[in-house]
């Protein structure tokens, strides 16, 4: 099995991008990708999305965007995993190279949400959680996390206030990422206040729908240094499940395919949770950041929330997480997402994150989750000195 | 890079299965492999399907379906090439297997057509093609064949009873066929008898939609005598791409992905098209077959068609297609169907096709393709003797 390294990275800001096509927004990235570095040659792409079907009308999205970026003939096909398509996508990438089928590999993910009427997204992200089971009962994406946090919030005597840090925390982070899609403060005061959306789950708790679009270049990591400086070592990549509804799990607040896929990943890449400088965590909703971090080894069950409240996920802090802004500021195009999530931990590994660089920034995590938490996939890279 | 070998099949009839919904579908074909030959450890399954979302409100089928065949944990995701998604999907494990990230892989494909009303699922097959420039301008997805079959007829000269070969054959063979869901003889005269579709594409051109679900398992060939005595060793795995727009090729009557995705397979295998003992053909139109032989090689320019004429496609033929019925026979449920050919192949290749069993049958190739030939996976197969 081969070695893999990602050589370039594109990504667009994250928005309302009226003005463009899903393809366009796609070949942005892409081509930004393209332009970091272009090795002449690319043999495979694959494209993380969720809901191209539903919100633009148009499917089979591999083809379509190969062709618009000048890559007709190659290898392309779209990888669903809900909200964990994009990481899903880089996945495929990372088996093509590692298997020898392919050399040069783009992975990517792009989702286009803000064109389509709410009610019609509000639907294709339900089609994240069981069909027969949650959707037909009444319940929304949001809403299932609402069960979530309610439920947490009685079984560890947590009260929503204490969530206040993940959402300040990636709002300032979002500051320094010129990619944001909201750029702007949030204190604890404002996310107190802020309207209900299904409760106790509030605006400022839940990250925003958007359209974006970014991309990973990747080659065996024998090749990476003929094409850039600073390639970056992928030390492990790990897709676990869980059933897709809440009520099937033994533990709802037990992130089980979380645990599973991060357990695999520290195993693949010989670290611990202690070893990693950031990571770039799922935070869709504060809820899922609590859980996710549990899940992940930084907090015993129940104490997620404190790594908040206490300032550890902060740039300096033990954990920093969301350091671009997360899913929170930065933006949550769904399909797109755990691809900027893995081009930000590149971007904090070369030393190019600006106002947000981590010091001394070797190795780092990107996990993303499909629903509320069936699908999980969780990449760790770290930097090639 | 690891050689892989198929060694289990499972299919479903496909037909109209109002009973059951799509995860009930997936698993009977997934259970099905799994009672020939249970591996007792499952590491990955990718599940083809191209609509889930529009038909049946369920995305996320990866994780649904591994959880619901009782594989909680494994990864999962769900691939996406429009009616070339079954392929594609039995591609990413054919890479999954030959990485050697995973040793034991199901790749399955799951469509289910018949809840949803017709004219949900008339738009949902038109989102194979280019929403902002094909189906934009009125186009369905059986009209944009049209336009291919009457240019095909003005170009060579070929008049419409001239096709009726090719669904003769698929009837005939279709009745062979358990799993089929038109194992009725049609004649000549019916064909060019049957109601207009969409000028000169008629009923009898067309395949039909239906509910269907086909799976395999892979593993690396070193290990698969110790689960069956009748290995189907994958000689090569190709996908190309071409433009989803007919009006962006250079020749719409040449599919040139079908012909760059053949020629990396053979070149794989080691064979030409005349080392092919079966060949199942795309044949979701009659048009389709034509253009689809001739770009594998089986015949010139506007010569595929004659083959249906002068018998060479019968399973006695020089190059036997839809040997269990094709697309037009057996059903075309689009996710399911680059699995169920593949299925097909290994049923020939293992002497188990009953009535419909080709002689000394060796090596076998499916071709799988999504839209009007924007995505083509090719995979050539061979008897392990």
């Amino acid at each position: 099995m081969r070695d893999v390294s990602i050589i370039a990275i594109g990504q667009i800001a994250v928005g309302e991008h009226w003005e463009k096509s899903i393809r366009h927004l796609a070949a942005d990235a892409i081509l930004a990708a393209l332009k970091e570095t272009n090795p002449a040659r690319i043999d495979a792409m694959y494209i993380g999305n969720m809901m191209s079907g539903e919100a633009t009308g148009q499917e089979h999205l591999g083809a379509l965007i190969a062709d618009f970026v000048g890559l007709r003939g190659v290898e392309a096909v779209k990888i669903e995993a809900a909200c964990g398509s994009g990481a899903a996508a880089v996945r495929m990438g990372y088996m093509a190279v590692a298997s020898g089928l392919s050399d040069f590999v783009i992975a990517g993910g792009v989702e286009k949400m803000t064109d389509a009427p709410g009610e019609v997204i509000t639907a294709a992200l339900a089609m994240a959680a069981d069909a027969d089971y949650e959707t037909s009962q009444g319940l929304s994406f949001v809403s299932i996390n609402a069960l979530l946090m309610r439920r947490y919030m009685y079984e560890f005597g947590v009260r929503h206030e204490d969530f206040a840090g993940f959402t300040v925390n990636a709002h300032k982070n979002a500051m320094g990422n010129p990619h944001a899609m909201f750029p702007y403060p949030v204190t604890a005061a404002k996310f107190v206040e802020a309207r209900m959306i299904a409760d106790p789950i509030n605006l400022l708790d839940s990250s925003p729908i958007g359209d974006g679009a970014a991309a990973l270049i990747l080659c065996p990591t024998e090749l990476a240094r003929q094409f850039t400086d600073k390639p970056i070592r992928i030390m492990a990549s790990a897709i676990a499940t869980d059933s897709v509804a809440l009520h099937d799990r033994r533990d709802p607040l037990t992130l089980n395919a979380a645990f599973l896929s991060a357990q695999r990943a520290y195993s693949l890449a010989g670290i611990t949770a202690e070893d990693l400088d950031l990571f770039e965590a799922h935070d869709a909703f504060t809820i899922m950041a609590a859980l996710e971090l549990e899940a992940c080894g930084f907090a015993a069950r129940g104490q997620g929330v404190r790594l908040a409240q206490e300032g550890q996920i902060g740039l300096d802090g033990r954990i920093p997480i969301s350091t671009m802004g997360g899913l929170k500021g930065r933006g949550h195009p769904v399909g797109a997402t755990g691809v900027y999530q893995i081009v930000e931990v590149v971007q904090q590994l070369r030393g190019e994150a600006g106002a947000n660089q981590i010091k001394d920034c070797h190795i780092g995590m990107a996990q993303n989750i499909g629903g509320s938490g069936a699908t999980v996939i969780t990449h760790i890279m770290e930097r090639s000195d």
